[in-house]
């Protein structure tokens, strides 16, 4: 008996039928159902039995004699999946009540069995990391693979990665690649033994998005909280919004891009977007990654900005209104920008322009030496500006033109 | 001729009519129109005569003689109003292109023709900045006029103040005073020469709020981008979510407490909240002000926190997801609870409970000592902190007790 193997438990008065998950441990099965639940049984007060081994095996890219025991379908697309960690690729932990990762792709696509026939699939494991230990050195790793597998002929490429820092994530990818297909991030905010798990809707429409026609870097994850349509956000303009309902994930200021309708298979766009095959692929991935980020709150001393940016190559400040912090922080500013340091301005009401040209405040600030960072979320700001200090000739400018749809128009909706 | 005084200004083709405003230099006429609408005028290039002087006077707080211009009407409520600067009380200065902030409560006053008739006016103010430079100081001071002025007999307090750091403000007063009156902020985000200026009906709306029948701190702003509704917004729960739109100020988590239609002068409220005469007027305006609040993004080391928390009373982390920082950080938090300072959690999702009893990460911080900050806004847990370090018992207990509808009800959304 093992993970992959298609069992009939029974116990007391109950009977399941389903496939057995990774998670399984010496004292409980977990057995995800037909009708996609997973249930944990306590393996002493039941008997099974094995109905068929190791129903949904797939390709694993990083198997060099290739040996695959599913038949490669000429007449699908190959999607790349490669998995980060996070609890997409994860369960419950029964020993302990947690949730740890410890899924690699083969184990994800044997936990999600909607994805059979739908492509061929590749197999990856980049990182096995909850997403809020992500660092720039792993964006790094994973743009690589990214690049090695759409070299290696995949269509399209589908990150699983924990949801608190994907947008990160996403950003970085957006940055560092130009990609001719598409590259779809998902993930889980429930984990898959829990019967309101969104894993398994995220992960289809994230291979369907892969198979579709816009190569960019989007974010798939549930519009609402039904079980019917996930939301397509471009990587640099999304946010999780909420600590953990399905729908965390929003594009700020605008619809999203596009929508995946999960049970008719469809995938629309709202808006113009990079198409398949439009850009060759390219990797640009340096990165400079001695970059902080900063809010500005009342009663904040600079001293929080001088220890964020001493000595650092670059600053992002999260202000406040039309990019606005305390008079008293503009003087070390001034010091940071004579010293280099390059101090880039966004707003922690997250929605709309920055604008240093209308309050005294502002002005002072762009004298200063602050770069406005335009409608760029605080968080993408700080990754664009690790990427800016390592590959742009001018990180100014740079900052302020949009690269990868992290900025948006220049309308000014206050005149 | 005066601010306040009704003139006629004949230019070239064009004859205009209506008040002068304190905005007026020696080389431009500020004018606002009978429409609503303020005109700026070259002096030289135009005629003026004055119609009727001073047209707007109303009753100064600070006037220890008393005598006022504006009879008092026994039949109406007193509303006293607070300026503290910002938009609201400010309008462009002409010399620079810039606002700068410059005026007083009367001259609000003089400058929204609209308030006059709606209630017995005290005026008052308390600063004249823009909100980025609002300190715990004018927190205080604020807290303090306010308790005069209820203990003067106004029936319900309206305070400008600039849109910036308004959230911040409201809290404080929110965890400050018991009221047994409304506290209404209100403010605007364009400034009165602007067409499409928001601050008559801001503060039209906020003094209809402020005769109504809610003792709490409210926040009163555009609900849409229509001149139509004003929302009535939980000091504690409330987030300017946009840098420009006039509708900028939202509720997370619900809708807003309330509205007022500007139209039919009438106030609404959605929920159950503190009524007038509930709660005896008390302030406990003590304010342990060495408090930072750090934000947690993906590269960022644990230096940044030692930096904000060295040596201070208390430090909010706006971490990832259910609150979650990279595990590097966990030994620094170690250590700043192990020395007294008080560790708070919160969630850059903005919406959403912190909940640290999910994945390991989390269970990881709770054995470090960090509070889970429940569902409050980073901003508004930041001032709670700085109130409870200097006025509760067991701090740990008071941050995850609602005061002020700072946190709101505790179903777990995700089972």
């Amino acid at each position: 008996m093992n993970p992959g193997d298609r069992v009939r438990v029974d116990r007391a008065d109950q009977t399941y039928e389903g496939v057995l998950l990774p998670s399984t441990t010496t004292e409980n099965l977990v057995v995800k159902l037909d009708s996609g639940y997973n249930v944990g049984v306590d393996r002493d007060a039941a008997d099974v039995e094995v109905l068929e081994s190791d129903v949904y095996a797939v390709e694993d890219a990083q198997d060099t004699d290739g040996e695959s025991e599913i038949e490669f379908d000429e007449d699908l697309p190959t999607i790349s999946l490669i998995s980060t960690g996070g609890t997409i690729a994860s369960t419950v932990d029964y020993r302990t009540g947690a949730v740890t990762a410890q899924f690699d792709a083969e184990d994800v696509l044997r936990a999600v069995p909607d994805l059979a026939g739908r492509a061929n699939y590749r197999g990856r494991v980049v990182a096995n990391i909850l997403s809020e230990n992500m660092t720039p050195d792993v964006w790094q790793d994973l743009a690589h693979a990214v690049k090695e597998e759409i070299e290696a002929g995949a269509d399209g490429v589908v990150v699983m990665h924990g949801t608190d820092t994907m947008q990160f994530t996403a950003s970085a990818l957006a940055f560092m690649l130009d990609t001719p297909v598409p590259i779809v991030f998902t993930g889980s905010q429930r984990s898959a033994d829990r019967p309101s798990s969104d894993n398994v809707m995220n992960a289809v429409c994230a291979v369907e998005a892969a198979k579709d026609d816009c190569a960019e870097v989007l974010v798939c994850m549930h519009e609402s909280e039904s079980d019917d349509v996930c939301a397509l956000h471009r990587g640099t303009r999304v946010r999780k919004n909420h600590t953990s309902r399905r729908d965390a994930f929003e594009t700020v200021g605008s619809e999203p891009l596009g929508q995946v309708d999960y049970d008719a298979e469809e995938v629309t766009f709202n808006r113009d977007h990079v198409e398949r095959g439009e850009r060759e692929l390219a990797l640009a991935d340096d990165l400079e990654t001695d970059v902080d980020l900063v809010k500005f709150t009342p009663g904040t001393s600079p001293a929080l900005l001088e220890a964020a940016a001493d000595g650092a190559a670059g600053v992002v400040i999260e202000g406040t209104g039309l990019g606005h912090v305390n008079t008293d922080w503009i003087e070390t500013i001034d010091e940071l920008t004579d010293a280099g340091t390059a101090v880039v301005m966004t707003s922690q009401c997250l929605d709309g322009r920055v604008c240093d040209r209308v309050y005294d405040t502002g002005r002072d600030l762009l004298d200063a030496g602050v770069v406005e960072g335009e409608d760029m979320l605080p968080g993408t700001a700080k990754v664009k500006l690790m990427w800016a200090l390592a590959n742009a000739e001018d990180v100014a400018e740079t900052m302020q033109e949009p690269l990868a749809g992290e900025i948006t128009d220049r309308s000014v909706p206050w005149t």
